[in-house]
């Protein structure tokens, strides 16, 4: 497939030239590209949230698309790096299942470990496989190399555990709180599927009663606490105009209690 | 008119991948587009702040660019997203009062709600509307629709109030701290024009006085206070290799007060 | 020589439009242009920072790429904007002696003061360069206009003081920390080359004893302290899944030493 675009996720900041590295050796093989970054703040070696973010993402990428992730604790060790094929996108990751999330759902076409040295910079580095290995293999994507020559097929991937699921008891589920994003909102594990035709009486969070899930944030007077089905079709928990995470104290792991009304 | 570029201006900040899902979505409508970062630390909700960042780049912006504004506290109400032209650019924003300053002064061609979900992403969220609607909206205007099928032109758009004015009274002018830029820059709105031909006495800040308005910073001694007229036309107060915030632990609205020689 | 794309590292931060500014001169003049960002996060007047980055990144780049560098303590004064040939790039900077590191060792073609008002804005700011002088010089040379139309050679650069090498006395050498990363890795002034085939016993830091120096960063326990040969071949202190700055509130000038197996 001709490829749309890369997309590049990293725990590597943007104070450190490495992004920019990686960029520099991408457009040298491939001086057309066009990169897009979906994030360089990960938290270090923060796997599950590169996988999290990458959930979120890559559905509102075009189609043919490749989303590379170098978020890599065991660089440099024998874990494979990894060049995944579904019918809409491409995925170039280390093999430590940060592409979980992402994947689940979707039918892998093909799983090969990256090993051919001939698509990788003349020196590879222990530490910094992102530009000796990571940035060449895309450029040469981006090119149009078939993927099937940058190495063989692997039988498996490596996954996360699941993300946790809610229960539902007596009118009630119980979930939890799995991030907070930039504004300080509670992102959660409760889905609005099963909820959406059920009227909600309260959701309760940190001993804080909401009286239902509004319709958007601005429902709420200045200051004060909501819950709405947020962009991800997740129940969120906010603070109007402020951040429900530092109000509430609330931690990832926290547990949010959805009531139905009678 | 054929879009140059367009550019985004945001409270998402860089670490969630809310400005990555944006792109995706506009290069997903218009492959061959160029997308330009403003801001995406914008303080959240800072609609003021965003409107000044606006006014401050717009004008170093190619003729004909596209200039986006995603700072909504009010995303999913009854406000309406609006889409101005003037006879240098087009904008679109939500109707909050974040086009204040930039379109002071010039003439508004035209000025429409952003209402038809043919542009639209198929599902539209009442949280992020910044990639359901902003972002295919661009991608469109990017690709040449023209700005009059986005929807029924409006009256009026929403306003902030004026940014406060400077007194002048027996050879003393009053402003204030409007703003601190990244080096902890006291910007204020005291304006170059009405005093470039005055030899200035002295500037009083916070208790402290500066002899003078400096040709540039490195005038000052290191570590020193001193006062500049910046790269706005506004006098700005500075510490030489330091921060005059931090200095004089300023605020927004302390005085600034500006002597002429007699 | 046609350039291949422009680089921009300055220390303006990512909060303020400046770098917006920038990229919106340039694309004024030079429309199809690629700007690829470095680090806006250099800290404020952080001339050997920003040199260090330079000499990292660089080389990474395509040939023929221009690298321009605002960080400018001496904005305004009389200080040079240099722009310097070499066989493999062109460097655009404040002669304040932000490219000592990167030319280290390369043959300069040609430096030249850029002063040929010609390529600047109409009207140039004592405060903000990047915009009014930078920026439209970087798009004149994107554009393929001749370099020695900018201004007059000039006879030699502005240097920084080379790094601090280190010593080697009975089977110890003895270094010490330039730098840290994002993820809190000590950079030092170590190179592999000359212990590249000495078994090494031991790496002394802060008092603590390090058995040897690994192959890469998961060859060590978590939380445990390691030192590996870097990305740049020099020696790196790390902690495993942590930050060894914060372990060992280490400091830039701390001692490392490298003791050989006899």
């Amino acid at each position: 497939m001709k490829l749309a675009l890369a997309t590049l996720t990293t725990d590597f900041g943007l104070r450190d030239p490495h992004v920019a590295m990686m960029k520099g050796v991408i457009y040298g093989v491939a001086p057309q590209a066009r990169v897009v970054d979906i994030s360089h703040e990960i938290a270090p070696q923060g796997v599950a949230e590169a996988a999290m973010a990458l959930k979120q993402a890559v559905p509102f990428f075009p189609r043919h698309s490749l989303h590379a992730v170098v978020v890599d604790p065991g660089v440099g060790s024998q874990r494979d790096i990894v060049l995944v094929r579904t019918a809409e996108a491409l995925f170039l990751a280390p093999d430590n299942g940060v592409l979980t999330y992402v994947l689940d759902g979707r039918k892998i076409l093909s799983a090969q470990a990256v090993k051919n040295p001939h698509y990788f910079l003349p020196q590879v580095s222990q530490t910094f496989q992102g530009r000796d290995i990571f940035a060449p293999v895309i450029g040469h994507l981006l090119r149009g190399v078939n993927p099937h020559l940058f190495g063989p097929l692997v039988p498996g991937l490596q996954l996360l555990p699941s993300l946790p699921a809610y229960t539902l008891h007596e009118g009630t589920a119980r979930g939890l709180v799995l991030s907070f994003d930039h504004f300080g909102n509670l992102q959660t594990n409760l889905p609005q599927g099963p909820f959406a035709t059920h009227p909600i009486s309260a959701v309760l969070v940190r001993g804080r009663i909401i009286p239902g899930v509004s319709s958007h944030y601005a429902a709420v007077a200045a200051g004060g606490l909501g819950a709405v089905w947020g962009s991800q079709g997740l129940l969120e928990i906010f603070q109007r105009n402020g951040s429900a995470q530092r109000l509430l104290e609330a931690r990832v792991g926290d547990e949010v209690a959805l009531s139905m009304a009678r």
